[in-house]
C-alpha cells in the first residue's frame, strides 16, 4: 500500500470519520480507523465505527499500490494534524500492520492491527429510499434536535423521529417536558412509495447535521433505510446508524387545535430580555413567569428568588385574549426561540396550566409545545 | 446610596475583582464584592478577597450618594453582563444590603449583605517599596509563572521568588524539574535601600499578569511588601496577597558555570518538531531523546514507543562540542521554548546526566534549565 495526498485533505477526512470512533471501545481494533486504498479508483477510504454509528468518507489521492489497514484514530490524527501542510506519503509494507509517514520534517511509524479484524459497516442495501436537499435537512435537524432528551434511560425519547407522509417529511423531538416538530416539503420524486416512520438517536443526526453544514454541494442527501438501520449519503459520504427501538409517543395530539390567547413578539428582545431573567431565575428552579397584559401590549417577565432578589422586564406585544399569568422553565422557552431564524414569534396558550405553542413567523413550518409550570401562590 | 456608570465600564471592573472571590468562601461574605460609593470623590470602588489574595479596583461614576454593602459576586456579575449597554442606576436605601439595578429593558433587585461583615483588605502601608514598568513586570512573570509547581503540597514551590538586588530585580520558579530564572532591570530609583526576597503565590501573580496587560498606562507598578503581605499598585488597582512562609531553595546553585555542548537552533521550527513528537512520546512518559551530530549541523529528535510506533525529525543546528544523546521530558522543552519571544534560542549542555539550560538569543536575560531524563540501554 502506497499513496501520496496534502495533510490538508487527509486531516480534514480523518477528523469527519474519528467522531464515529468511540473513546472508550469495547474491541481494540474499533479504537481504530479503517484505511482502504484503492488503486484502481484513484481513492481512499476511511471509516469509523463505534457499533451503532459509522461514517465512510471516500476522497482521491495518488494512489502508487493498493491495501487496506486500521490505525489508532487519536494517535493517527494527532500527528497527521501537525504535519506541515504539504503533500505526505503514506506506505505499508503488506507484511505487517504498520504504515510509515514521510513529510520534508521527518518520518513517522505508526502500529495499527489487520483490516480483516475490523467490522463491516451495516450499511442499507434493500431498503426504502428518500431524498432531501442539504438546506432542508439542516432546517429540519436545527428546528428538533435540541428538544431530544439527553437522558439515555429515556430511550426512544433520545431520538428524532422521521415521518414522512405525501410531499412531507416531518422532524419531531421530544423529552417528555416540550416538543419541537419540523414540517419539510420532501422535494424528492420517490418518496411516494417509500413511506418512514423511524427513530434516529439524536447523536448520529447531530454528527449528519455537522457534515452537512461542512458540505458544500447542494446535491440532495440520499437517505435509506429499513427496519434496522438508516444510512444517509452525501456525494462520497455516508452515516450509518442503528435505529432506536420502540414505539415513539403520538406527539400530534398533544397540541391543542385552538387557542384562546395570542401573542408575537421581538424573537430577539425576548430572548435578551429571558437571558437577564434567566440569572435570577436560575436560583429558583429556571422558573420564569409571564404576565400577558393585551391593554399595554406587552408582556412582563418576572421572577422572584426571596432570598436573592428579583427582576421584571418588559417586553412589547401584540396581545389577543384576556390577562394571563402563566411559568415556564426559562431554559425551555430560550432553546425554542434559539432554535428559530424568524425576527418574531407567536405565543398561542389557553391557560396556565395547559401546553402553549412557539411558531415561528414567516418562516419554515415549526411548532414548538411547552408545558408551564405551576405557580403557587 | 446611588450613583450611575456605563454598563461597560461596571462590566469590566466587576470581572477584574470576581477573579478574587472564591467560588466556594469559607464564609458567605467573601462570595460577595464589596461596593464602596464615594460622593465626595464621585468614585465607586469595588473589592474582591478570598483571604489570601485581594483585588481593589476604584472608577469613576456620577455618584448621587454615597454608601456601601456586599453583594453575590457571581450573580451581581451574571445581571450586569447581560444588561443593555448603556448607563446604569445602581440605588440602596440605606435600612436593607438590597440594591436596585435600572435600565430601560428592566429593575433588578439583588440582596447582599451588610458591608461591616466584610474583611479589610490587608494593605502594606509600612514596608518597603520598589517600581518596575508594566512591560518588564509582564516580561519577568511570563518567563517565570510556568516553572512554578501547581502542586498545593509543594508549598513554597507553588510561588515565584522575587529578589532584588542593586538595579536588578530577578524573578525565579522551580518545580523540582526545571528553573526558570529571568534577571530584569529595576528602573525605580528608590530600588536600593529595598531589599526583596520574598515568594508570591503563583496565582496572585497570573492575576497580576492578566490586570497589566489589560492595562493600557505604561506607568511604573509600585509593590509595597513587608514579612507577610505584598501589594502591587496600578493606578487605580491594587492586588494584594500574602506571601509564601519558607526558604526558598538556593537556585543559583543549580546553574552550571560551564558547558562543554552548544547548540543553537531556530525556536519556531524547534516547536514544531516537539510538537509532533510529542504526540508519540505522549504514548511513553513524555520522553523525546535528543541526538547532537556537530559533524551535520543538526540535532535529531526522537521518539520509539515500541506498541506503538516511532518517530524521527531532524532540525538544523549549529553544534560545538562532541556528540551527544540526551533525553528531556518533551513538556518542559517545550514550556520552556514557548515563554520566549526569540527567533533562536541556544542550548547549552554537559553530559546526558547533567543539567541542561536553554536561554533566548537577543532577548531579556532569561536562564531556563531543565534536569535530562536518563535513558535506558
Amino acid at each position: 500500500m502506497k499513496f501520496v495526498c496534502p495533510q490538508s485533505e487527509l486531516n480534514q477526512q480523518l477528523s469527519l470519520v474519528s467522531r464515529a470512533v468511540s473513546p472508550r471501545p469495547n474491541r481494540p481494533v474499533l479504537a481504530n480507523v479503517l484505511l482502504q486504498v484503492n488503486g484502481e479508483n484513484q481513492t481512499v477510504t476511511f471509516t469509523g465505527f463505534d457499533e451503532t454509528l459509522g461514517i465512510e468518507t471516500c476522497f482521491p489521492a495518488q494512489v502508487e499500490s493498493s491495501g487496506s489497514l486500521t490505525l489508532p484514530a487519536k494517535l493517527f490524527g494527532e500527528i497527521i494534524s501537525r504535519l506541515p501542510g504539504e503533500d505526505l506519503e503514506i506506505t505499508a509494507d503488506g507484511s505487517e500492520p504498520t504504515v510509515t509517514i514521510i513529510s520534508s520534517s521527518g518520518r513517522y511509524e505508526v502500529r495499527g492491527l489487520s483490516a480483516e479484524d475490523y467490522p463491516a459497516l451495516p450499511l442499507v442495501e434493500t431498503g426504502s429510499a428518500a431524498e432531501l436537499s442539504p438546506e432542508t435537512l439542516i432546517r429540519g435537524l436545527q428546528g428538533s434536535l435540541f428538544a431530544a432528551s439527553t437522558d439515555e434511560t429515556k430511550q426512544v425519547l433520545t431520538g428524532v423521529h422521521l415521518l414522512s407522509e405525501p410531499e412531507i417529511l416531518e422532524f419531531a423531538a421530544t423529552d417528555g417536558h416540550r416538543l419541537a416538530v419540523v414540517q419539510a416539503v420532501d422535494e424528492s420524486p420517490t418518496a411516494a412509495d417509500a413511506e418512514m416512520k423511524v427513530t434516529v438517536p439524536a447523536k448520529a443526526l447531530r454528527e449528519l447535521d455537522r457534515m452537512l453544514q461542512a458540505h458544500s454541494t447542494t446535491a440532495p442527501v440520499i437517505f435509506r433505510f429499513d427496519d434496522i438501520q438508516v444510512c444517509f449519503e452525501l456525494d462520497h459520504q455516508r452515516l450509518t446508524c442503528r435505529l432506536l427501538e420502540g414505539q415513539y409517543p403520538n406527539y400530534r395530539q398533544l397540541i391543542p387545535k385552538q387557542f384562546a390567547r395570542q401573542m408575537t413578539v421581538d424573537r430577539k428582545l425576548f430572548i435578551s430580555s429571558l437571558e437577564r431573567i434567566a440569572v435570577l431565575a436560575s436560583q429558583k428552579n429556571d422558573i420564569v413567569k409571564l404576565t400577558l397584559i393585551p391593554a399595554e401590549g406587552s408582556v412582563a417577565l418576572s421572577v422572584e428568588a426571596q432570598e436573592v432578589g428579583s427582576g421584571r422586564e418588559v417586553v412589547p406585544a401584540q396581545i389577543t385574549g384576556d390577562d394571563l399569568d402563566i411559568a415556564f422553565n426559562v431554559r425551555y422557552l430560550l432553546d425554542g426561540l434559539k432554535a428559530f431564524q424568524c425576527s418574531e414569534v407567536q405565543i398561542q396558550c389557553n391557560s396556565a396550566t395547559s401546553p402553549s405553542v412557539l411558531i415561528p413567523l414567516g418562516e419554515l413550518k415549526m411548532t414548538y409545545l411547552v408545558m408551564p409550570v405551576q405557580i403557587r401562590g
